[in-house]
């Protein structure tokens, strides 16, 4: 798609994927609730399939792809959740997924793309040398390249969450999303402006990669320079098409310190049983640091996936 | 209640307890069912109000008590889900609840008991000395004793949860349910006999604390001594009433290994995005040790509770 995604846009995205998506449920708690001083709904992309909202935009991307591009095949460089996204995408509707990824990448998501029977290319873990991976496994193929987030298809699918969510809960009045990349955020912005005009949407970022917030108080990309964080899915910059969606519709981009990050995180695990991955951590733990800003409100958050790693969190190993 | 639950008595406690308790909902995974070999539809106790099944029974048993009764307030000993569950469920009637607990358990339950508004008294940890205190408690306060469940109105109570999962789930052939005390397998008997009675009901007990497998073998009660494993919510042994409805119901007992359950409880955490605590990952490794048992089936598990120690399985403190 060559433009930015119409309502339109986002409902055809939503009627071409939904065989492929879980549509999501929508959760709350009463204590988080008091904790925060105003009122949550959890809308659990941690439950999507491959585990993460990027299902979504993977989904519509590949199968907006025309027939002789589908039949060369999708890649990609991604060590995180497109990474599998688009591998699963990519099963779904029988075509090859070529995937560069660091060597470095945890053995559990080198397995899960395995599994879902795309091909892997490892490359060193600079930028520099996934990119020159990439251009020789284009080259090599004449596969499609899919950028996970600077694209208009896969905007429109990650605006599908956000839709739903709205069509779940009643009387919104601000959304929050996590910002890496930008692809969720400025999904979200499309089908708030579409489906609801009055809701307030807000970025959520960790401090130790705040390249959107910069960018948009400036009112131009800073991309981020060496971000350091837990929350290990947020660590790419902002590209033209996010962030020229994003300067329009969002309010604010609110940062928060890997503290309130992990308390974040912690909160939900033992108070709702549900698994989310540090990123995901990250509006809530805006919540908590600005309480002011949402007080009394009914606020929805995206909890964008639930990868955890296991094999670095915790002490539990499968062998007693 | 001084006789078996019959259906009438379950609705009449499921009509009591419904402003207090969560319908919770039935999850699936594709990618488990595989593993598994059958279709499992996990009831998920671990999201109900207080983060566990017990809620039920504590709730019923409380609103089941005459006013006089109800004026003296009510006691047990627990240091796990019944404690919650009992100074939660005294706290919507408004009566007062005393709990007896080890001075040595862990500082987050405490904290939770406490929370809910009850009175506790520490003891040390032997069973002599919880007794000793609990009676104590009662000669000074006249409160009602509620066993977490050797106790009708507990059973019915948590016979709640497999009447929903068999309103829930289409054809439901087999229903699993850990045991530890045997107030959750009772329930599910008298459910699954009285509303759909070919439903094969199977329990699952760690090896460690097999006391109901050797019970239901020998025809007689055999209380577990020193009993050993990581599943905390099934140390205790089955008892007079709860073997009644067991013996006459349950098709079979599996133990499983302490191994086979952290390995259970870590496919659900990773690949469904739930936390359970290790006793509801009992079920689960019941049929991935013994999936001849449940081959091709529709099987119900309960999932029974969510009220993992993180501080003891995680090495991720709030303070990074």
């Amino acid at each position: 798609m060559d433009h930015i995604p119409s309502l339109e846009d986002i409902h055809h995205a939503h009627q071409r994927i939904r065989p492929f998506i879980h549509r999501t449920p929508v959760l709350t708690s009463e204590l988080i609730d008091r904790k925060a001083g105003c009122s949550l709904f959890f809308k659990c992309e941690n439950f999507q399939k491959i585990g993460a909202f990027k299902m979504r935009g993977a989904t519509n991307a590949v199968m907006s792809l025309p027939a002789t591009k589908i039949s060369r095949g999708v890649a990609t460089h991604s060590s995180g959740n497109h990474a599998q996204a688009l591998a699963r995408a990519a099963l779904n509707v029988g075509c090859k997924a070529y995937i560069v990824m660091p060597e470095s990448a945890p053995e559990v998501k080198i397995r899960a793309v395995k599994d879902y029977g795309a091909e892997i290319f490892f490359c060193r873990s600079t930028q520099a040398d996934r990119e020159q991976t990439l251009r020789s496994v284009l080259n090599e193929t004449n596969a499609t390249f899919i950028h996970p987030y600077d694209d208009y298809d896969i905007i429109a699918g990650q605006a599908t969450a956000a839709a739903e969510l709205i069509e779940q809960t009643e009387n919104l009045e601000v959304i929050l999303a996590p910002v890496g990349g930008g692809g969720l955020l400025s999904g979200t912005c499309l089908s708030a402006s579409y489906l609801k005009d009055d809701i307030v949407v807000i970025g959520a970022e960790p401090r130790g990669a705040d390249d959107a917030c910069r960018s948009l108080n400036s009112g131009m990309i800073h991309p981020s320079i060496d971000p350091q964080t837990i929350a290990d899915g947020l660590l790419t910059s902002l590209s033209e098409r996010t962030f020229g969606i994003i300067k329009d519709h969002v309010r604010e981009i609110i940062t928060v310190e890997d503290t309130a990050i992990v308390n974040a995180m912690r909160l939900v695990w033992e108070r709702m049983k549900v698994l989310i991955e540090p990123s995901a951590a990250v509006p809530l733990a805006a919540v908590l640091t600005q309480p002011e800003t949402f007080a009394q409100k009914r606020v929805g958050i995206i909890l964008s996936g639930g990868n955890v790693d296991f094999d670095r969190l915790t002490d539990l190993k499968p062998e007693i």
